[in-house]
Formats: C-alpha cells, structure tokens, sequence
C-alpha cells in the first residue's frame, strides 16, 4: 500500500530548548479504522505550549508523548472513512489527532464541527480548547466581579486575548502583559484592553504594572509564571486569585528556576493561587461554547489566528517558534485543503 | 507617681535572627481609663510567631509596631479599674494588651474569660486566637473530606496541634511534622495523629512523608514553610488544598529564600494554595469557640501548654526560643499573680 500518510514522531526528549532533532518526518500508511472508529485528514492542526510538556518524562496530569510515536495535536480534518454511525464522509470533525496528515480515532473521541459559525480552524482556537480554557478558566478560577483588575499574561495569545475580553464583558478593568509594541497595540486597539504593559521593553515591569493597575491586581490569569508571575505578586489584592494555566518562559529550563516563594504574598493578602486545566470542564464545553459563540456572533469578541500555510513538514519549525513568543494569534499550521 | 508598670518596647528591627538588644525593658507609671476604658493588669501573655512579623518594616496585614512602643501579645488579666459599664473589677478578659504587666484597652475590644470551661490561661489558645486559627483555616480553608490525608507543619504546636485533632474529627488520616522524638511521640501517642514526621531526624524527608502519606496529600496546613514547603508540594494529590498559615522557618530570613516556584505542582495537580489570617473569621468566633469548648469537655481535644512562670522580665528569652522551636506546646509567660 501507498505510503501517503507523514507523520512527526518525537524522537528524543530536549533537556532545555527542543531543536528539530528532537522530531521525525516519517512517511507511513494510512491506516484503516476498525469498528466504531474513523478515519481523519488533517486540515488545520493546532500548535500550543503544552505539547513542550508532553515532551518531558515524569509526572504530569497526562503520560509523556512516547518516543517514537506523533506529538499530539488537536487537529479539525475531514472525515474520509467512517466505521461509525454518528459521522459521514465529508463531514468536518476536530479531534485529537496528533502531528499527522491523516489518523484514526474512536467517534466518540470527535466532534462535528459546525462551519456556520465561524471558519473551521477556529475549533482549535476560540470555539475549541483555548476558547474552553479561558471561559472557565477566568470564570470558574479567577472569579472577577465587576470593577476589578483583571491582568493576563501571553495577552496577545489565543487563551489570554479571549480572557482579557472576557473580563471587559464582566465590568472589569482588563490589563494585558505581552511582548513588544505590535502585540501591545493589538491587545489595547483590537481587542479593547484597558492598558497592555510590554513586558520586552519595560525596564522596571514592577512600575509599569502599577501603572497600568492603579487599582493593584484582583485576578491574575498566568500563561508564562517566571519572573512576570513573582512581579504581579508584590500587587496583588486583599483576596486575589491568581489562575495557574501555564508558565510558557519556564518549559524549557533544564533545572526549576528558583524564586522567592509566593506565600508570604498570599499570606498577608488572604490570596489564592490555583492550577487550572481545561479537561476538567469537559462536561461543560458545550455551555461555553454556546457562550463563545454568541460573542463571536454579535461581535463581542475578537479573536486573531496565525494561521500557516507551510504543510506538516513546517509544525517544527513554528512550534519552536511559539515557545519563543514567534506567533501572533493562536498559531495553527495548515496541513491539507479544505475540501 | 509610682512606675509600677512593667512594659517591653521594641527598640530596633532586626534584618535578620533578633536579640534582646532589639527589645528595651521600662517602667512607667500605671495609666488609668478614661471614658469606655478599662484598666487591665496582665496575668498570662501570649507569645507567638506572627510577633516576629510585626518587628519588620513595611506592608503587611497590619501595621508594624511602631518603635519606641510595646510589642503586640494577647493577655489575660484582670479589670483594674472600668469606666465602662460591661465590666467590673476583678472579671477576668482578654485582649491584645502586648508586653506590659498593665494596659488600658476599650471595652469593645475586650472579651470575658470563662474559668469555668478551662484554665483561663487557655484564652491565649484552644480556646483563644490559636484555637480559632486552627478550626476556621482547617475547615474553610482546606475543606478537609473524611478518608483524605491532612498534613500540618509545627504539629506539636498552639496551632498545628489542634488541627490534626480537628482532622481526626472529620474522619482524616492526620499527620504532623515536628521537630525533635520528644514532639512527635507527643504529637502521635497523646494527640492521637495517625503519624508523625522528624524533620529533624529525617535525612530524605521525601522518604519520610511518602511512607507517613501511603495515599498522597490532600491537605497540608502549613505553618513553616522553608524547605517542608517545597517538600510537601513534591506529593500533593489532585485537587489539594494548601492553607498557608504561617512561614515560621522563614522570619528570620535578611532576604528572601529561593525556592523553586510551586506552580507547577499547583497546575499539574489542579491543587490550590490559599492565605489565611484569623481574623477575618472574628464575626464567626463564637461558633469556633462553642466547638472547640465541646471538644475539650468531652475529651475530644487535648492540648498542651508551655507556661513559663519568667515574669515580663523572661518573655524576650521566651521568645526568641520560640522562633528556634523550643517551645512545646502553646507558649505563655505569666506576668502576674491569678486571682
């Protein structure tokens, strides 16, 4: 049989900063699904930070992407074989697919999605995990009420511009921390953030922040922890929570970085501190999605993708450029047409 | 008139470890109350670690004692003189007069001692700002669950003590870290915790807790934090709760230690870290107080206390002991003769 599949295998672990060496272009067949299962061509393949985990041995709240095997990857395709009643041919599903032109996956580990709404890649972006993970992150984790200061991180990113937004539609003030003048001008004008604090440019981060929150910090979403994280701390408030959803400058350090501990922080402002995984509201997606697409809908939210159009064999190169703060949007690499 | 008030000033900060050179012992003439005023002379005086934290410049949950002035403490006395009709001379109360053998306070802020449920000593903790520490940061703070495992730090201590007790209640296995045989045979065989951890004596505290906590942490009501900290974090399960209470290992500290940071624990585990200061329960006391005098007429609850019959002359030595650990069991100095 033809081998008309790629595929990107994770070849070895990166102590520090991954390289292409860690990854694999293999070319393989493409597989037939059993019963209850079906067969998927990648069209839109999403590129997010958390895969950098997925490269790492030891515990983490999934197993390790085995050696030898595709990273993972939510990926929106197009149904090509279907061993399963509930999809069709044609049809356009996400799932997670992996670093892949073509897989198969279980039906019940796909979802259709719905080309009405919105361009098709957006299920990987603002109507798919980020979306998810800033509704109920923000919502369920930062708790804002009208009138705080809500201040994310990686602001111009797929998960922190959704929160941002969201925190202006609860009657909050929404700061965004990004890097360099276009991503902070985009925050401020596009998205219609109060005030961005450029986090590359700033030489005392710790004035800036108290400058863009007059008010001090009631919620803080964190994207990146480091040293942007232990800033935000010296201004927190009386009861502030403080979201964990990933710390991006920390993935590739070959020892944990050491910091002075937050608790004294937390301690004197009666603050919280909570990690936050978007899974975990899998039983509530579809009320967020609901949500997210009513916004999108009238208007209300305003979403950028950087999408390109560089096929699977350029996922390497655009990952290692999105743990570096390359992109521009939620990053996604097209990797077959749309039908 | 005479100078027969006893009072002890705090007269430099220290960076670091403090001395008596830090603290300035006077006599001064007895005040008398003006109008809603009551003239109290000490009987027991607390001594406790948030004191060290008051000796420091700049923000904190309240503000520094100013020097030149009394350190802050808890006491037990008896009313003098009252020029407020809630009280009468020769009642017992409670309030925070500091370090002096005589102090004038409002009536607001005093509150009647019941000797008939305990010693009256017991003010200063079961049945006092310890006592209230323990039982709202346990209960609201780390929602401990019957069958989860609750981990507390200076386990043989005002605080640490009555939490593992309160566990027990709730149908947890309670495990107490302490310093020393001596503290946590105590903790184990009189207190009545499932298990005890030297950190004293372990050379692999990992090791250590991970056999006291078969099952992993879901609670762990930190009065330490330092490196027990760190440790604890290495083993938390899903969904744990970290109240953090105290960092008495820290206070001494010229600069801040540096630590890896906690959030990746907190993310991986969706765990959450949490300050707590018992005041903000003071609306609550009375149901915290009605619990924890049941408990310690029916037994329930044991505690123990350190009375050192030193005089306000012995609280500086006092003191520093404390924040070495050398005390066992709640600390207090009597300064004056019971009734």
């Amino acid at each position: 049989m033809a081998k008309n599949r790629k595929q990107i295998l994770l070849k070895s672990r990166p102590p520090g900063e991954p390289s292409p060496d860690n990854f694999e272009l293999v070319e393989t067949e493409v597989p037939a699904p059993g019963d209850g299962e079906v067969l998927v061509r990648g069209i839109y393949m999403s590129l997010d930070p958390y895969m950098r985990g997925r490269m790492r041995e030891g515990k983490s709240y999934v197993p390790p992407t085995e050696l030898g095997t595709p990273m993972p990857a939510g990926v929106v395709g197009e149904v090509i074989e279907s061993k399963s009643e509930r999809f069709a041919p044609g049809e356009i599903v996400e799932g997670l697919l992996g670093w892949q032109t073509h897989g198969v996956l279980p039906a019940k580990d796909l979802r259709k999605v719905d080309a009405s709404l919105a361009p098709i890649s957006t299920a990987l972006g603002v109507l798919g995990m980020p979306g998810m993970t800033a509704y109920f992150g923000l919502l369920d984790v930062g708790l804002p009420k009208a009138g705080e200061t809500v201040v994310v991180s990686a602001a111009s990113g797929a998960v922190g511009g959704l929160v941002g937004q969201i925190a202006k539609i609860k009657g909050c003030r929404a700061v965004g921390i990004a890097g360099g003048p276009e991503k902070c001008a985009f925050v401020k004008d596009e998205l219609g953030f109060d005030a961005a604090v450029d986090y590359k440019a700033e030489t005392d981060l710790k004035a800036a922040l108290k400058a863009a929150c007059p008010d001090g910090i009631d919620v803080y979403f964190d994207n990146v922890g480091g040293t942007i994280l232990d800033t935000v701390l010296t201004q927190i408030n009386f009861r502030a929570r403080i979201a964990i959803c990933g710390m991006i400058s920390e993935y590739n350090l070959e020892k944990p970085d050491l910091a002075p501990r937050p608790t004294r922080a937390l301690l004197v402002n009666r603050a919280r501190m909570e990690g936050l995984i978007v899974f975990d509201w899998a039983k509530r997606y579809p009320e967020g999605m609901k949500a997210m697409a009513g916004w999108i809908k009238d208007g209300t939210i305003k979403f950028k993708e950087d999408i390109r159009d560089v096929g699977l064999e350029g996922a390497v190169e655009a990952f290692l450029g999105l743990l570096k703060g390359d992109n521009f949007g939620k990053l996604v690499v097209k990797i077959g047409e749309e039908i």
